[in-house]
């Protein structure tokens, strides 16, 4: 008998049959002699309406009352599991976040959980009872409605399955678990059996949207073992775990891409001390996050510099630049924002090396020039132009073998 | 310088239009110096929205889960209310039923206010806060979430105002106050301008349904003057407070009427101990509520017995009697489905003589026969035949001086 924490995403819970359909499984889960501890998202599309509502009434809604209204989409998925639990005969308890209390610090509509008390639902386990908690929310010091940001019901169910010491933390969502990349774009991208914290880091902030940062974070503090699975079928999914020896066998475990990034370079800047501060705080108090920073080499007292930031955020950021680089003297500012980042992600690049010149000249044998290259122990990331993205990821995973052989053969 | 406490139903927040028309009636309220609290229920529709949810889960949801899905209509409301208020410049602080907290009895879904802590909100409104409190809901001693009722806002409000020592509890509403009687059916029905605790009860239980009975029943029991009045204009309403000398010259205040009651007779009922509670025990089991019971005088140790049920619990109420019926040895059940009973109501009643036989005789001057006579201190009530509802209502109105000679004048 183990204890299972199964979290349901929107899509899962996005109508009246697929909140049944929960239910049979959850009754399965609990059936097979498991305590199981629920978290559900709010109905799909129902969060945007909320959202939309508060924006009706004015451009920035206050955001202690924001969460006191997005919060209630979670509330009505919670009394409906639970009482389509009780109408099939178990015992089961919906749980707000103020009931656990989950509590938070005071950062609304983007809270970072700070303790969950587990006492209140252990002793409904002990008594047989399936426990359903609202994903996304919790409570202040003071009592206040707080919310975890998009896709906190992912942080809310790791929290509980830490917080409850869980065998295993189900995060149920459409689509089978995390692929080695995007089969929108490769046919044959397959699906990884077990993946590390860490890998699973550099994949989601890469563009895999599978599950949210916050909770990988939260689930590698804690050891909790994450098993990324849909809700449509039986199959088994994704176990994101900690390191062992079987993965560092794997060179790359994935490859990722986002085109959702621009490009700035500050050409001629004079190196001296305190210039990138110049140029980098205006970016950071207009709230710009600067992805990659690049700085060459110095050349009579001069450098250059690139960096990429959000694509939505790139004419204002343009315009910032322009007016810091005139100020320090930098002779020319260039951008494009017709650039992709692909990347290849995989723990078993720390002991092994050739990695990244065989990314960079499977590239340049399809004639796909690179503009900026960043490492991290784990990840190697290309700027390319953005045209040749599909080109990129096909090609990489293709070199890295990371394709499904089944796949390949069937379409033979 | 005043206490306000003011609620505003579906119809007055059921668009953000009108959440904004609330905002501005309570920032002017606000304006004017007073310190203002607002209970608001849920979006017109949306409650109905929800229940109608839980239902496509279960036919019979579980209530203290049905409870957590249903509060969320009011919790969304005071969200949007608060931040409308922030974002024109006011302080506003939204308040759920455990954030004061409002505690109540475990009785889901109908739900009796125990206590309310006013601290919090005391100290809130001591810093100018304008304060915006979940209607309809509670806790229990356990946290859980519970509800009132339909129409528990009216009872928040009253019961807000009474924990503050309110100076007085504005009830806003789509119509302009209580009138004296259903301007539907009576052109120159006019606006009562003030009214007694206990005859405003009589009104409501007959079928004004203006405000909820618990909420009248509490505004007496604490002494609590309300206002009923329009949200879409700024017409003085009606008051609902003690009974003063004024309201004793006035020997009916208005005439009721309720259509949703059906009749039965027993007729040759043995007339021995234990009969009535043979024949209404069942019907109790049933919770089936028996409104007027009339008991003729005993002939030959025999007895006939009418009484009146809710036209909805009609058919199983006659299945249950004439099973009953049998066991007690009478001789035959009438029934009739197409009854109303008219009520003239008035405290000067209570010193005045005459006023039942003047019903009796405008009623039969037109030719409206008696079936069952019910009086208490302030009211009397006369069952008739369905299709005279409209004319008794009339002639009673007339008979007793009631309506307004403005209207009257208008029309000449």
């Amino acid at each position: 008998m183990a204890l299972v924490v199964q979290k349901y995403g929107g899509t899962s819970v996005g109508s009246i049959e697929r909140i049944r359909n929960v239910a049979r499984r959850v009754a399965k889960t609990y059936d097979e002699g498991n305590d199981v501890v629920v978290i559900v998202s709010a109905m799909a599309g129902e969060t945007n309406r909320l959202v939309a509502l508060t924006q009706e009434i004015c451009e920035i809604p206050d955001e202690r009352e924001y969460d006191v209204v997005v919060s209630t989409g979670e509330q009505v998925t919670i009394g409906l599991l639970a009482m389509c639990l009780k109408s099939m005969g178990y015992k089961a308890k919906s749980y707000l976040g103020h009931q656990i209390p989950i509590m938070t610090d005071r950062a609304h509509a983007k809270a970072r959980i700070a303790s969950i008390d587990e006492s209140r639902m252990r002793a409904d386990l002990e008594k047989g009872t399936i426990i359903i908690v609202a994903g996304f929310q919790g409570i202040d010091e003071e009592g206040n409605i707080t919310t975890l940001g998009r896709g906190g019901s992912d942080t809310s169910a790791v929290a509980v399955a830490a917080a409850l010491k869980a065998d295993v933390c189900e995060i149920y969502t459409d689509v089978d678990g995390v692929y080695t990349t995007d089969p929108r774009i490769v046919e044959n991208a397959s699906k990884i059996e077990k993946i590390s914290y860490d890998e699973m880091l550099e994949m989601a902030s890469l563009g895999a949207k599978v599950l949210q940062i916050r909770s990988v974070e939260f689930a590698k503090k804690y050891g909790v073992v994450i098993h990324v699975r849909s809700s449509f079928n039986d199959n088994s999914g994704t176990l994101v775990m900690k390191e062992d020896a079987d993965m560092e066998t794997v060179l790359v475990s994935g490859v990722t891409y986002n085109k959702d990034e621009a490009k700035i370079s500050v050409l001629r800047v004079p190196d001296k001390p305190g210039i990138a501060s110049q140029l980098f705080s205006p970016l950071s108090d207009a709230n710009i996050t600067v992805d990659m920073i690049i700085q060459n080499v110095s050349i009579d007292g001069h450098t250059d510099m690139t960096f990429t930031v959000p694509r939505a955020d790139y004419k204002k950021a343009l315009q910032i630049v322009e007016a810091a680089a005139g100020e320090i003297g930098a002779s020319e500012v260039r951008s494009d924002d017709s650039i992709a980042k692909v990347s290849i992600v995989g723990v078993g690049m720390r002991s092994h090396s050739g990695i990244a010149s065989k990314m960079f000249q499977t590239l340049s044998q399809e004639g796909i020039n690179i503009e900026m290259i960043s490492t991290s122990e784990i990840k190697v990331s290309c700027v390319i132009d953005a045209k040749y993205t599909e080109l990129a990821v096909r090609v990489l995973h293709e070199a890295f073998g990371l394709g499904n052989e089944d796949v390949k053969e069937e379409k033979l």
